[in-house]
């Protein structure tokens, strides 16, 4: 992307020669993108965040819906989904209206596609747009996209995912997963933040939010972050090459390291599916403990965790997401995440196995001595 | 921002260490933008592009003033606005249910304060937002912004403006100039592509349709691009600093190419101010050519020049801000743009000025000779 930053600094709407040799290097982005996901050049646009792509995509089909007379004026999604859909879903039922639905989810954060058949069969011609993401990012749980895609287009519904979790761990294809729209981020695959991709599947109804000039054929307006478009479609190139052997080589390590969290820390539980999870991602319930508090125990050891979304952190409630998979509040305050990456070695994963028993005792005690101790 | 394009990669809405460090390096960058507009850090938000942030400011004033039950369902925009202003402004209208009306303007695309004077007391409590662009990108003049947005406060009017044009040459107080809302794209002032600043004045009615996360004190979901805000601060705070001497110095070049312009080819006027308009832009209009075409003469000189805007150019339409100052299509379609920036040098201009009327008249004689010539 340095070239990009520096000499070839070019406005790919710009019709002099600086700015046809940024519209060719933005035309192979789209280009290298659509090929890593099974899509056309035309069906790929760039945006400013996985955020963002997920509004122009939950938007852009309600309102194209509705203005095309159609009586489908409700969204379906998971109760697990990332902010960024839940509260989209919540301003268009807020702010718009339209109406939105939720499926259930089972105790490790699945969606059986029998709901979706069971809430699509019993309201015809009510959803519009079904919207599951494909791997939680609290817990890890992989979604049945295909069967869900299927059902949704045998029934006239089109089918958004969040697959933001995945490109780096998962092969993408949108026609064999039955995918219309898919929202991916550019830094979770190891680009550069402040770069969403939007997938839409031509044909798919779609009014553009993003309104002005006719960037991105008419679908998302303002000038093109050429540097970030052609960091992606690097990025993804190269996560395509290594995906196979870091998912089979990360598993192995996710799976050490939830065996041995299970048992060394007492009270701990895994969250999310045991196997169907993502590859690099593990995550935790330690019972009767504030995840933050042991989320700050971890960083004075030089071992950075999460709690839940990193877009809501600093919120001291259990999580939304744990509550609706029925994790008992006692527990879905102390979420966990401990992400595996490129990067991470057996060592490392045995260093925080040495660590986190501790750790948790210690926080516990700390609990248990406030608790003792009159206000 | 290259250091947070690699080592310090944290997301700066992670708790752990990684994370503060890049909330610390967003929150300077926050500082570092408000100082350089008169504005309290917690007043600036990071968003992906100047179109995003016209978007933003738009749609959440005006979703904000109906969901607290305000009359004010109208919005008032120059006839001149760039896309991102009218297109937005359409939407507002077709599919929200809300009003837009245009503010004329002048010969030189200036709008008289007295016409926003006139359309706000004929229109008591309709009007809640006004939105004028502080420069124009098309022909550069300058708007009487401090005069409109006194006018606007002292009738309950929120003032948006577009000021992308303008950081690297003009300097902005937001305070001094009656300010309510502001668009700064980074690219506009050698920061790079792909991040825009809003600047949203406390106590501003507003309503994020960036739906997610808490991002940007809940004004704008999506992972904050850390290395884009910390190069837009830092681009913003050098061009504070040349912006004076650049100003004085792009003035004269300026006027030297306009002078030079209209001397040495005929038929040819300069649109938009002789004198209130950016220091950097010239715009003429030749009769009875394609502006396109010329561009690409010259570009083959190597001379790089827009037409309109560079967010709809390839469109082979007369120039709406030029038929909306009332030039003549046969002028307007052969609208051209020539500016100049840090690096422009005298000498640039005079090639500009040996080059342009050998192009208008090659330009010219094709048009003749196609005319002369069964089709």
């Amino acid at each position: 992307m340095l070239p990009y930053l520096t000499d070839l600094y070019g406005n790919a709407s710009s019709l002099h020669s600086f700015g046809r040799d940024a519209a060719a290097a933005l035309d192979e982005a789209h280009y290298t993108v659509g090929c890593a996901i099974g899509a056309r050049a035309s069906e790929v646009i760039f945006t400013g965040c996985g955020t963002e792509s997920d509004n122009l995509a939950l938007r852009g089909v309600m309102l194209a819906l509705r203005q095309a007379g159609s009586p489908r004026r409700t969204m379906l999604s998971a109760a697990t989904e990332h902010h960024a859909i839940e509260a989209t879903a919540h301003q268009l039922q807020q702010l718009f209206g339209f109406e939105s639905a939720l499926l259930p989810v089972d105790e490790h954060g699945w969606v059986d596609p029998a709901d979706v058949r069971r809430i699509l069969d019993a309201r015809p011609n009510e959803i519009g747009l079904v919207s599951v993401m494909m791997a939680n990012n609290e817990v890890g749980t992989l979604q049945s996209i295909e069967e869900i895609g299927a059902l949704c287009r045998a029934r006239g519904v089109y089918l958004h995912t969040d697959a933001v979790q995945c490109p780096a761990y998962l092969p993408i294809d949108v026609n064999a997963l039955n995918i219309d729209l898919m929202s991916l981020s550019s830094h979770k695959f190891y680009g550069p933040k402040g770069v969403g991709v939007l997938y839409l599947r031509d044909g798919v109804p779609y009014v553009s939010t993003a309104t002005g000039g006719g960037h991105e054929r008419d679908r998302r307006a303002g000038t093109v972050n050429v540097a970030g478009a052609v960091a992606t479609a690097t990025a993804l190139k190269l996560v395509s090459k290594r995906r196979e052997t870091e998912a089979r080589r990360l598993t192995a390590l996710r799976d050490r390291l939830i065996a041995g969290v299970l048992e060394r820390v007492p009270d701990a539980m895994l969250t999310g599916h045991p196997t169907r999870r993502l590859p690099h991602h593990t995550s935790f319930a330690f019972k009767g403990i504030d995840g933050e508090t042991l989320l700050m125990a971890l960083d004075i050891e030089g071992i950075a965790v999460s709690t839940g979304s990193a877009c809501t952190s600093g919120s001291p409630e259990p999580s939304p997401v744990l509550l609706a998979m029925g994790i008992p509040a006692e527990w879905a305050l102390g979420g966990l995440r401990i992400t595996l990456g490129y990067g991470t070695t057996q060592a490392e994963i045995d260093t925080v196995l040495d660590t986190l028993p501790a750790c948790v005792g210690r926080v516990r005690a700390s609990v248990d001595f406030e608790l003792r101790t009159p206000a």
